[in-house]
């Protein structure tokens, strides 16, 4: 998996940041999570081709986590596409990008498929055979879920020595990687374990913003390999926190040491604070690994 | 009247450019024109007080001319604003605005009062003691407004050194500078065209953009000080104009002359060329005075 930040920022603009929006790649499908303002212009900087998107996810509709995707989903028309694009996110979203395309004359080119969510439990939204998609429900002002992708377990790898030694002819490696014993040219049995090897063990990326600290969200993101969670302010700033449904860095790392996530990844940063370093800190006196998220970053797992 | 141009590139999106937004500063008032994507972050840019723009006109409902106002609109809620903010602009503009407050649950903090445009004709839509603002009915693919911004007639400009001449008192001056003949402290009447001057002519900004080649605006813009009159193509292009209905450096050029204008800028170019120069080179084969806005270029006129 590999992870893009295009905006990690709050809401307040600024001329530096950006805010949410990201990419995750899952062997090769990229998925776009959030899609604050200008999310085309950071995809068009970090030269993700708009061709290769195919799903979008959207948390919540507050505007820095998706008045971008009508600007995306028109200069997709724009430039001809012809693929079609789903659309996840709450209910309502499919009214307002229609209307807004309907009020330019914008209609069609491909086909828009919306995936209205009003579930308060997690789901299963998207599943093909490399990963599976549920949402998150998260704790906000408005109805907003989190995302959870799972890398499904994939192909044995072959160990091309043994198979050369055990005389396996070449017709027989799908099979091998699928996990089954197959029958060399003299006529032996070889047993699979023989000549391959355990797949990597399947990734996991849960994305939680925005948020209250909930604990609720534990059983559904645990052991996550990384855990994107947000955090608005630092603890000087709790009151904030209630009265914004947002969470501070230590409540973030709280959450990830109790989900024994191996990664935290912090972002949806306030932009009142001069430096983003304060966050980290403040979340390793809880949770040891800690990374910062930032615009233009990122992250391999 | 001062122009700063916020972005003036047409719909395809790029890391480096912006679609149409403009501000224009009569006499300390400032009126945004248009509003595309990352508007917000573009008047943060250029340090343009979000709390100075109380009037907002659009042009018509594409995307790279309004998708940046639901943006900007929920950050002056996010930071407090209290001044009413005014919005011109076609029909359905109210109903996406409002949805998208709605769906965010971001109404209130300060009046948004929305003016829709229906009319296919020039009709007068703000005035003040300043500055009286019309629409110029557009040509395009879906209902478009230019605005005609027009001075009033300013004060009349007091010529201090004949009035200390004339030993005319303090408490005269307003007059003066309205028109009036004074009597001065001998009980003599002074007659105006001594003691002060003609004042400034007014200026007027005509914003044309987007429209195909249309000579039904020529009346409204007749002599205006500056017309901005979009030219998203050149004329080796003038077949994607009729497709589009844009138009061509050449035919805002010959707007400008059949209009008289003071002086032409041009602008919401299409990115396809590698260069805006040539632009400029196509236009003044036909009219003269000719200037490129650009991201971030001021004007004074």
């Amino acid at each position: 998996m590999k992870l893009t930040i295009l905006g990690c920022y709050s809401a307040t603009p600024r001329a530096f940041t950006n805010p949410t929006a990201q990419v995750l790649d899952v062997k090769g499908n990229l998925f776009l999570i959030d899609c604050g303002e200008g999310t085309q212009v950071q995809l068009r900087k970090f030269k993700i081709k708009f061709s290769r998107i195919k799903h979008v996810f959207v948390s919540h509709l507050h505007g820095d986590h998706f008045f971008g995707l009508i600007g995306l989903i028109s200069t997709f028309r724009l430039l001809g596409r012809e693929a079609a694009l789903h659309v996840y996110g709450p209910k309502g979203i499919k009214e307002v990008i229609l209307l807004q395309l309907k009020l330019g004359n914008s209609y069609g080119g491909y086909e828009l498929i919306f995936h209205e969510l009003v579930s308060k439990e997690s789901e299963l939204i998207f599943e093909d055979d490399k990963v599976s998609v549920y949402t998150i429900p998260l704790v906000h002002r408005v109805y907003t879920n989190g995302f959870l992708f799972k890398e499904k377990l994939g192909e044995r790898k072959l160990d091309i020595n043994a198979v050369l030694n055990y005389n396996i002819e070449q017709c027989d490696y799908r099979n091998i990687k699928l996990g089954k014993d197959v029958v060399n040219i003299k006529g032996v049995l070889i047993k699979n374990a023989l000549i391959s090897s355990d797949p990597e063990p399947p990734k996991s990326y849960a994305f939680c913003s925005d948020t209250k600290y909930t604990e609720t969200i534990i059983p559904i993101i645990k052991e996550v390999t990384a855990l994107y969670h947000e955090s608005t302010f630092l603890e000087e700033h709790a009151h904030l926190c209630k009265k914004t449904k947002h969470s501070t860095a230590k409540e973030a790392a709280t959450i990830a040491l109790k989900a024994n996530v191996d990664k935290l990844i912090l972002g949806h940063f306030s932009t009142r604070y001069g430096t983003i370093k304060c966050f980290k800190e403040e979340a390793k006196e809880v949770f040891n690994k800690v990374l910062l998220a930032d615009d233009g970053k990122e992250f391999e797992f």
